[in-house]
């Protein structure tokens, strides 16, 4: 993954850009969600936001709708995945020098189906577990009804790349001057109070301490 | 936009589709970045993360990366567009019914490039205004140089749906005796401390009152 492949190279903005397989497995990690694209039977484009989660060095997705596409390609399907995570807030003192922080991550490959049990198993988990760690140990894991009811693609993270934008906002020399308040209004995933279904119950610890990376509640 | 087409018609989770207008430009609206997808000229997918905004029923995007591929294309490029709010981490009793709250739109259609020195304008003001309402008024406007340097797209919205998940878990009847707790954990762009850039000034109001939509701060 350290060497960019043609598509996966950062062209604008060059030194934003990210190879090594750390950075991108954290972002991967870190993002709730992701964007799957792919191209339909007649060719045009498709995008689907979807749950996503990493085991070692490959990418795995819930792909209901892909599927049908899938099920169509010989070999597997062409897909692009993006997963990005908005930073902060990027105030400058023009409007074209504004900008957003943000750390994103997007991978090309060729998805197949998962169909081995044993992966299966892992996959399903791995997915609880990267939105809410500890949660899959409290709750009961899928029958076989569920489990043919869901269909999962896996995608090698092979050619990948970051880019990364941080710190302050970039302003022309010549605006320097301007009254305008400029800097950075960092946003976060915040964690409000948890809506109990059902009896009220004491809060378990991966439900009461939950928060994101950087995040509040 | 009332009545979806067979691409944009919800057919996993039906109940989730939504296409009135006003539906899906409210959630353009609060989504502050979107994903852009297209088919490359090798006819691969590429999907890329971009600020986006809406005038009437017209979506615009920075179109840097695809504008590469728009110039190659005749007639304009097929694009697909999705934008995605997180709203809440749904937690059920069983690993298979977790599932997440969100509100999203897909928008399929041509883009076409924005070379109208008004319309570009206008787009520029309202990219801005979109991330940080009142914005522009305190900062400069693009000079002739930065106008050359970014490209904008335009999507008409004629063919665009919404889905959108919320409330409880749905568990089996089977697990409702279940020890688990469960129920939804609210998530929210929450902003943090305003990073002030250079000299230390006083927060204008729409710096010092930013927030996300029910976001905190």
């Amino acid at each position: 993954m350290e060497a960019p492949t043609p598509r996966t190279r950062v062209k604008r903005h060059p030194e934003r850009g990210a190879y090594d397989r750390e950075v991108v497995h954290a972002i991967l990690d870190e993002a709730l969600i992701c964007h799957l694209a792919y191209v339909s039977e007649d060719g045009s484009p498709r995008v689907i936001p979807t749950i996503h989660t990493r085991i070692d060095d490959t990418l795995y997705l819930h792909g209901s709708a892909a599927s049908r596409t899938m099920r169509a390609t010989k070999g597997g399907l062409e897909v692009a995945v993006a997963a990005t995570i908005v930073d902060g807030l990027v105030l400058a003192r023009s409007w074209a020098n504004h900008s957003m922080n943000y750390r994103s991550v997007v991978v090309y490959g060729t998805a197949r189906e998962v169909t081995d049990p044993e992966e299966r198993l892992a996959v399903a988990r791995s997915i609880v577990e990267h939105v809410v760690p500890g949660r899959t140990e409290h709750t009961r894991m899928p029958n076989p009804t569920e489990d043919k009811e869901t269909t999962m693609l896996a995608v090698p993270l092979a050619e990948a790349s970051a880019k990364i934008r941080s710190g302050p906002p970039v302003d022309d020399e010549a605006d320097l001057a301007s009254p305008a308040w400029a800097g950075v209004l960092p946003v976060t995933l915040a964690t409000g109070t948890p809506v109990p279904d059902g009896d009220l119950r004491d809060l378990p610890q991966h439900v009461g301490d939950y928060r994101r990376p950087g995040g509040t509640r």
